[in-house]
């Protein structure tokens, strides 16, 4: 027994997830690097590379430099990194040791970029705006940006985007075509055209494609579910809590927005979704409490002191606020894995 | 120099919310307890009880061990505990080494509750639900469930509310005169009325309350900003960014939802607040990125590699997410403080 509320991944659920996508994305000729920021675990990256991931994908230098202690040797900032100060020696010394990439969306950052990663083997990928707005240039800047680069003397592997506004219901093939569009404009010698997001993965476009960097999959999360990109049994890492309090129609879970984390864009049912009562809905979420509604029609099936699976509504800030995650198989703990990158922000 | 993005405190802010709500308090002649699951500090929780708190309310047995570990002695849980399992043991050492209450809200929580408190001197505070309608009976109904703890053997100290439904604009004074209604109400011996939050402490009732139990005021954030609990420049923790990325009037920021947290109520103006740039709002946060809107007519006053502080909406949230906070005054480093309980949520 476990004092609740903690972090449970079903083991059997996470390796489906991780074949599945294997699988789908060799069968479109792309190459997997997975976004390990979604885990940030040694252990969950092995079983990635175990299965044809080219490497991975973070998010900061604090993330590459643990999962290179791990033995990871090829590794994507997929950021539009601004290395000075401690963050200067730090990336240096990664792109000494891996073969390392990082992402640039001005000629500014190629200024700050050059003196840093001068002479060493890393490359550059431009960032492309892909529809999301936030950063990356214009697919037709792209090469203004690269000829930056190689005039300041970094090696350019090509290009990337997020599509992130793919995150919303019926979005999905929209940016995923953007993505492609985009992708597809930019005018780069350098090979690499790298996309690629949960939910749009499926669709990925291999004519315009490289490379897709897609993260949730391992876990998914009650927003995925609802997105439809899967079904709650496709849900591989829950929060547990125990029912603390009951009134109604209505139960109080010790599992809030400490362990879930409070990511709730306007689409979602609620705080998240219990996958073993798919009819309740998390009508609030504070930081200890998840209050949880059941419809109307029969008393709820949880009681005070029952102990109850839910699905973050994001699992990668779930993740991030744990330093540990419980590893389950047929109900029974199997082992227990270091969230080692948890909180590698800088 | 260190790398963006970190938490920072300004210490001459913190001394002086420490100071305003410890004498609003004592005007009132009210007790103060304040709550520690916003700073999990034991830095900050020594500058309270140096000015007079009478205790520490946390949230969680893990918390209340942090504290106890750091040499407070009198601790209220403020939660309907449901100690089984490792919490049971765990429970009963704490209530054996400092003074401590717990929360409880049902006569089956009072069954899991007799067996682990009984014989120490440990308090039950029964909670009662002023008008959040989360966890807590109706005050009617307290004088029911202090009366049952006292059969079990338990010690009733008195009763305590949370108005959180006080957290909206306008809603202050309504949940305030809520509070006091509803502990006033309460039908029990023991003489303990606890409420208060940080938006209606300042309204707090000292005819209906003996305690006050609020926890934000020590930092502030842009919650209480917009809400009007305080000044902007009353915030005293913010997320120290850098400016990586710029479009038109757009920046984006390093300081993304992993270090803000994700809390986003409908009524707030976006993802959090820049203080020295009060124009700005942050119209969307991703992980690791705050994108960052100025308003026409003007070009934006940030380039990139600026390095701009954010108020996150909910501090509480934020410090949870971070192992340090970097302590400045007058714009220099004088001191980190571990966030000594973060994580601390079973």
């Amino acid at each position: 027994v476990l004092d609740t509320p903690y972090l449970a991944v079903d083991l059997d659920v996470l390796d489906r997830n991780l074949d599945r996508t294997a699988a789908a994305v060799r069968a479109k000729g792309l190459a997997l690097r997975p976004h390990a920021k979604t885990h940030k675990c040694p252990e969950i990256a092995r079983r990635q590379l175990d299965r044809g991931a080219v490497g991975l994908t973070v998010a900061t230098v604090g993330e590459a430099e643990v999962f290179a202690d791990a033995g990871v040797t090829d590794l994507f900032i997929a950021y539009p990194l601004w290395p000075v100060g401690p963050r200067a020696a730090r990336l240096r010394a990664l792109a000494e040791r891996v073969a390392l990439r990082v992402g640039v969306d001005s000629a500014d950052a190629v200024d700050v970029l050059a003196p840093v990663l001068g002479g060493t083997a890393a490359e550059v990928v431009v960032e492309v705006d892909s529809g999301q707005h936030r950063s990356g240039v214009p697919a037709e800047q792209a090469a203004a940006v690269a000829a930056a680069a190689e005039r300041a003397g970094l090696r350019v592997a090509g290009a990337f985007t997020f599509p992130g506004h793919g995150y919303g219901p019926g979005r999905a093939a929209g940016a995923t075509a953007d993505e492609a569009a985009a992708l597809g404009a930019v005018e780069i010698d350098g090979p690499v055209r790298s996309g690629g997001s949960t939910p749009t993965v499926a669709l990925a476009d291999p004519a315009a494609l490289t490379e897709v960097r897609p993260g949730v999959y391992v876990f998914n999360d009650a927003q995925q579910a609802e997105l439809g990109t899967c079904e709650l049994a496709d849900v591989a890492l829950t929060a547990v809590g125990t029912v603390v309090s009951a009134t109604g129609q209505q139960v109080v879970l010790d599992a809030g927005s400490k362990v879930l984390g409070a990511d709730q864009p306007a689409w979602v049912s609620g705080g998240g979704r219990l996958p073993d009562h798919p009819d309740a809905r998390v009508v609030a979420l504070s930081e200890h409490h998840a209050t949880v509604l059941f419809p109307d029609g029969a008393p709820p099936p949880l009681r005070r002191g029952d102990v109850v699976r839910v699905a973050p509504n994001h699992v990668c800030a779930a993740v991030n606020l744990a330093d540990e995650l419980v590893v389950v198989r047929g109900g029974d703990v199997v082992d227990r894995w270091e969230v080692a990158a948890r909180g590698a922000n800088t």
